[in-house]
């Protein structure tokens, strides 16, 4: 629920300097809250969350609202910084929530929860920005969707060799998650060169 | 019916500027025709529309191809306004119908319905126009989306407080959707500045 | 399987000028290679293939894993020009599997199959390219989607008319894309100019 506030709020953030209206600054935030479940749960051929609980709907959709006419106390370099690090709590617990329901579908193991996990993190924040025209994270140096990975995989390993460790371990793949996403927001760590395609070197 | 050859044409008119071949003008007067009722069956987790009634296909591929080729004719200013009042009523028809139908199945009330609805008359066109790496609607200062909500809503409201009013009140939607838009065409209407986010104003 | 290797590793190459880093990298080439068919099935409603057969994402990984390192290698205008002949095999294969998938599920027929043929060999890579920010291939001029638009309808013919060939049929098809498609890469064909939209003639 959390996650969801945090989703939405960052969307209408993100959005607003490209001068939206109230409408279109709901409607991201509404997809960037509910777009990564719900990619996830139709791949997965079960019915969309949001259809049983509306609440989601609404949350997402009151947060879009109050961020709008807040955007300009946002605007201040402070808030926007504390919303980086609600967003990487709302990632991990989306993540690792998807991971666990995926798991439990029994789909596609072992890489299916891993996928679906990212896809559920990210998924709402990259169809925002196709419709908004901007680049997605992929083509960010940002730190996003990495510890995101890491955080999935290590979920699969527990549930796979320990699962009687599930509760616990799920936690502390959230804290993983968002332990490095927020070193990465502190200390502004990029991914690092070398990761970076060396096509420039190679003859064209 | 009508509404997948107003669909289908105006979006073989709005991509003519692109210089695109036959080919992809009648893909992407399939995709916008069809496009939205897919995506909100695929939510739905209900077999396509398309599936069973292949006559939407047939009739939007039709109207692609000859729009294609009446391209000159339609490139006159007068015709191209025309085109707007009838993708108007399209949009009015494919939202409330849609509407309708996720009432019927009972999925999310009462927010499903509107949000499908807004889904059903603006997915085709999102597509189409993310296709084509152009600004999406939800970026335009046209009053588009707003009426069709407004419409969703009403005959939300009916479908709850007066289910015995479901025929007229549909074509009641309809109409006020039709009327708001048509209005919002004639006089040129946009989007009020008040409603645009006012992030100038902070300090960033 | 190899179509698999050729979509993943051409969506290294492809994207490998934007500068994305490995984990961009592997997500592109999972997504170029897996995602047509994933849209397929979505559409089709039923589970997606890769759910089952997790083979192919391994694959796809392993290949973009590959081709990132290799990038070096591949920078070679000889490497590249190979790559685009065994994209087009890949392509050819998917289609025409699609499209005998779909007819088998009596699903939308006859235009079905094509369709949702032509979904599944350019689905993957009209969203990678979504995502990488580049005009989709609706708006190059390559004879790219028009040869499996005529392999689809050929192997389509066949089913309606001659289902006792389906085996040969679809070989025959699959080697039509193919010759189609490595005759455009030889000897650099094109969309034909007259193909093309005369909006510029009309007064707009």
């Amino acid at each position: 629920m959390g996650g969801t506030i945090a989703f939405a709020s960052s969307a209408v953030l993100s959005v607003a300097e490209q001068k939206v209206d109230i409408f279109a600054a709901v409607v991201l935030g509404l997809i960037t809250a509910v777009g990564g479940g719900t990619l996830r749960d139709v791949i997965l051929n079960v019915p969309v969350f949001w259809a049983d609980e509306t609440i989601y709907l609404w949350v997402a959709m009151t947060a879009s609202v109050a961020t709008f006419y807040a955007t300009s106390l946002f605007g201040r370099r402070e808030i926007r910084r504390l919303f980086l690090y609600i967003d990487g709590a709302a990632v991990a617990m989306f993540a690792i929530q998807a991971t666990e329901k995926v798991w439990r579908l029994d789909f596609g193991l072992p890489l299916g929860p891993i996928i679906l996990g990212i896809v559920t993190a990210t998924g709402g924040g990259m169809t925002r920005d196709v419709l908004s025209g901007r680049p997605t994270l992929l083509f960010s140096r940002d730190l996003y969707a990495i510890p995101i990975t890491v955080g999935c995989i290590l979920l699969t390993l527990i549930l796979h060799f320990a699962p009687e460790y599930r509760g616990p371990g799920s936690i502390v793949c959230v804290g993983v998650i968002f332990a490095i996403r927020a070193a990465a927001i502190y200390w502004d760590i990029k991914v690092p060169d070398w990761s970076i395609t060396g096509f420039k070197r190679g003859a064209s």
